[in-house]
């Protein structure tokens, strides 16, 4: 197995992070700023921030702002000035589509975290514990793109959290109607994001454009790879979804009410959820958790702050495994939205195609 | 019409509140301040506050303690020394089973708050602008239980809400099955309640014996008058509900997805819950709303701090009504947990009953 | 005394609202929506709201938007635009210096919130309950300027907190040092105003220009008429403020340590403070508040969101009244921002205007 | 220097864990979980959790249970059933005085963060960034006491993070006056603590026993050791202190007015900050931070949320530092209250003794 193979000679790679000075773009940055594999070569954001040091055009909003960092001058987000061969994106989606696909036809590696090319067909939308095997379409992609680079997307953050637990499910009992209400973090919407007149003490049953993201994306992450090998078939369960903003700083909630093809007993599903280990060549990446999944070992969990953190933020935590009156089941699943259900996913999708050689050496 | 009928000259009824210095005897003691009809004559407590004046034995939570209740001597919760005709439970379900029974032997009229006799086959369960017209059930429970009083319940507050928002859809279009997540506020558990390092800038996915309340609750308030007159035939509709805790002061968010018998656009769906009256006479009640249910205006609504006031807490708000994708329709329905899910609700009970006559003259 | 006299035959008069679009100038319009004297014939805001029906070109924020307003056509800010003869200014301080001075040169009576003229000389900075007879001072500003109008300033809202508990203490004892900290809500920072990623369970210990306006204001507003009558002598006490932004919807608290120039007990304090009926013709003014100080009656109040909404948010609540170590007196005063700290005292300072005769009849 | 020398042969000391279950000794066994030098060995609690696991008889509130403690059994607070010679206490006041007494009796080393024994004349008051060299005073506490064990107690939380920043300036200027406001997070009281009722978007302006605590503490603190060198000459400045709870759920925020008897700028107060590297041997014990005090790099902070961590919590951010219009200079300082203003206060100091030979070898 190759989990774990970095660089061949102890260097590093070069990475850029695109829309460096946002809310996720800063996420990259402080999960990189340490990274064994990976060192951040540049930043890249909007015109406006472009020719100034980093440490004056950002915003920094947690933690202390990594040295290493702060004294690049922010590029323009154009494959002629960002060169380096990896490409992490934090793109806003109205200028992640083009911006994107100009630095795949240049050649590089484009890890992306915008929802502008989740959905189409030859591009892997990959959660890493759920299905990194999917980035082997890569190759088709290649081929039909016509290009060396390449373009691979996660996950919204909801339904990361949401994938997460239900793959062992999907893949043990054969999802059929999915039911997913979530209760969001304020971090899910940037910087300076949710007003908190609109926030503080209340709750706001309504995200932008969160609803679809979450019915469309979990059939094709819970899909398989299809026949030629160079496109998903998404999986033919139904998805309903009801998003909600909520007063917390990070950790996205989601309670699930499913049907399954065959009806799982409650332990029945502790135990797939407990014995899932992830796709093969994930566990001992530099950013994997040692667990996946936590399953909650009290009946009040997972709570947003206290289990946020389970797995550095790369695990998900499920609890409430219980019949449903109606479907099969109920569980509650809580992942961190910014870590696990953003940046996170990316880095670790970029771990994997280095331990299988897809960055060369 | 009978409703708007008072005492006849303008006297008010004497009115006692049980468990008056808990988080919900001190919501009826407010709304109770200045109503036209009933007048505050007793307040009754545990042990612990028995022989204390009001204002000593309460921690007074909300607004101004109401001057003519501050020096009233708290009384033990015992129908020989409690002696107004109309009596208001706020007690815990610990001691209200037995209390409130003792109360209704004695023959006095008893709007209970508590779980303990909600499910009883003789005792109505009313929402008030859902079924106030269940309380006829009173002259068979009289006849059974042989007593002169009367025992009323109102419901949970999170059933409370999903009624008010699912009445006119059942009416119109049958109801088959329910799927409910809520998203409560922190004034349904009391005070002292959830400690806030639970819940400042976290969820808590679970409420203690919460689900199964709005499972069972549900079918019997939009239920029927069974024949005999003397019980409640419930609707057959299932329903699925999953409880958060979130940090709202007050009120409780219910997202829902339903499948009716007769599939509505949400066109129909919005006419059928904008054209909801409520029961015959229940409209210009002292403390019935203009409008029972309220459309929210905005895609983001309803939001708990904006409208959990909406008639002056007796409306529930809904909004983003919208097709499942699995089921029928969606929506969300807000509304103020402590008012018209608790002591709120009480109190137009007893008013639809004083203004029927069986609270006499 | 004059006080409660409104307009002369019922008929109420007809006022503007410039900046009418913002947080503070939704504050008037609620305020204004039932008001006996004052019927609001026009709203106002900048040229990109201009043209608009108010309910288009407003996020409403709180409670129902008023039927009335709802349909109004937003104008620009300009006298000739706006023509009726009371204008109350919601005007950002980028905008509102001129904007104001020309209303008041059209002979228009502006009453402002905002912060450009508080500090000019002929110019009357009234917290109403405090200092409503420095409004005598318009004769002279009139002469001076060569106006029929009028322009009147309210004070920065922790300002006005902190003015509020101080007067009393200030007429009976005369101030000579006062250190005070503030903690404010987030509605004084306006819309969409402090992100919820900023804020939520943080403090913010910083507010832009804020502590040199609660230093400079005080003096003034605790001043008295000059020599001559036609601008204020400030009065001679130092201040030292700091301003802290917390988590809080609405309500500004201020902890107060003070020298005097005769040190009192803080009973003799209390007794100051209870004793404060506000400056003559300001009592029975439809605005204006039974008391303008509550004295907090729990060792642990004033409590932001219990003690906010009293006197309908023109009282000012004080408590925790003690000796100071090193100076004088401890004190916490609590007071609501939106209200008595800006829309409030306007409007009461336009009634004591009106009930003098000096909007005419 | 002897810092950093642990026990001499690799082995770690055992110690005990006093008031394990409470929200203090959690943060204890949080912060010895992976200690180089101290190895938890015994934990105990009130008798109503004695002789339960721990995982049964705490509940757990924040990050992973550390395993190795998960099953330790709960002994109760007596010197004959717990027997490690280090003894971290977490006892609430009510018990603490004599139980800590007993220990240090029967000879073993009390490292305290009760405030029973704070003000004891022979008892070291450590904050040891600030004053680890009063610890001196042991020798002479053993010799009056007659006994072979020592008490050594932490400061108050909220003095603490007073006392970090004011220590710098207190040795280059020399404090005559000190007026701290604090606004103080919700951990500080515990668990279940503050009601999420009274402080949910709220604030509590007292806290009770808060503020005479610091008024005293604070010039013990800043004191040296006397002639004899057996107590404390406490520093003569004066102290006025407000305290505040604020929904925030780490981080206590001080806003200090101070006057010194050299009046620094704030350009010198900011060099003496940033000069401070704490007494001898401080440095390289394995819970000292890197910097005792950081300097916030912007106007705005330190924030409660976005600071607290600095130093893996054992560092006090100080900003601010400017002129006091009254006084001398203004500044905030933040820290975490329940590290470097408890149980890591308490390990540091547990380190100094061990570095310089007072735990034996």
């Amino acid at each position: 197995m190759s989990a774990g193979r970095g660089p061949r000679d102890g260097r590093r790679w070069p990475v850029a992070v695109l829309g460096a000075t946002g809310a996720v773009g800063q996420t990259f940055i402080r999960l990189l700023a340490d990274h064994p594999w990976f060192a951040i070569a540049e930043v890249a954001a909007s015109e406006r921030s472009a020719g100034r040091a980093y440490r004056d055009a950002a915003q920094w909003l947690e933690g202390p702002l990594p040295a290493a960092v702060a004294g690049l001058v922010v590029k323009g987000c154009h494959p002629d000035e960002v060169l380096s061969p990896i490409v992490f994106s934090a793109l806003d989606s109205g200028i992640a589509g083009s911006a994107e696909l100009a630095f795949a036809r240049a050649g590089r590696v484009v890890l992306s975290n915008a929802r502008n090319h989740r959905m189409d067909f030859d591009v892997p939308l990959v959660v890493p514990d759920v299905n990194a095997d999917h980035l082997a379409i890569l190759a088709g992609q290649r081929a039909a793109r016509g290009w060396t680079g390449a373009l691979v997307t996660n996950a919204n953050c909801a339904a990361t959290v949401a994938a997460m637990a239900l793959a062992p499910l999907h893949r043990a009992f054969g999802l059929k109607r999915v039911f997913v209400t979530t209760l969001q973090a304020i971090s899910g919407a940037g910087y300076p994001g949710v007003p908190s007149l609109d926030i503080l003490g209340s709750v706001i049953p309504y995200i932008a454009d969160e609803e679809p993201k979450i019915e469309a994306e979990l059939p094709k992450i819970l899909g398989a790879i299809g026949a030629g090998g160079a496109s998903i078939a998404h999986a033919t369960f139904g998805v309903s979804a009801q998003a909600n903003r909520v007063p917390v700083e990070h950790g996205h909630t989601a309670c699930l009410s499913i049907e399954c093809e065959r009806r799982p007993t409650p332990e029945q599903a502790e135990d797939a959820l407990r014995g899932w280990t992830g796709p093969d060549g994930v566990r001992g990446l530099p950013s994997a958790p040692a667990q996946p999944l936590v399953i909650a070992g009290a009946p009040d969990r997972p709570q947003a702050r206290r289990d946020v953190h389970a797995g550095r933020g790369m695990s998900v935590t499920v609890g409430r495994v219980r019949p449903d009156p109606l479907l099969h089941l109920r569980l509650v699943a809580l992942g961190h939205n910014t870590v696990v259900g953003a940046a996170g996913a990316s880095i670790l999708n970029a771990e994997w195609l280095a331990s299988n050689g897809v960055l060369g050496t």
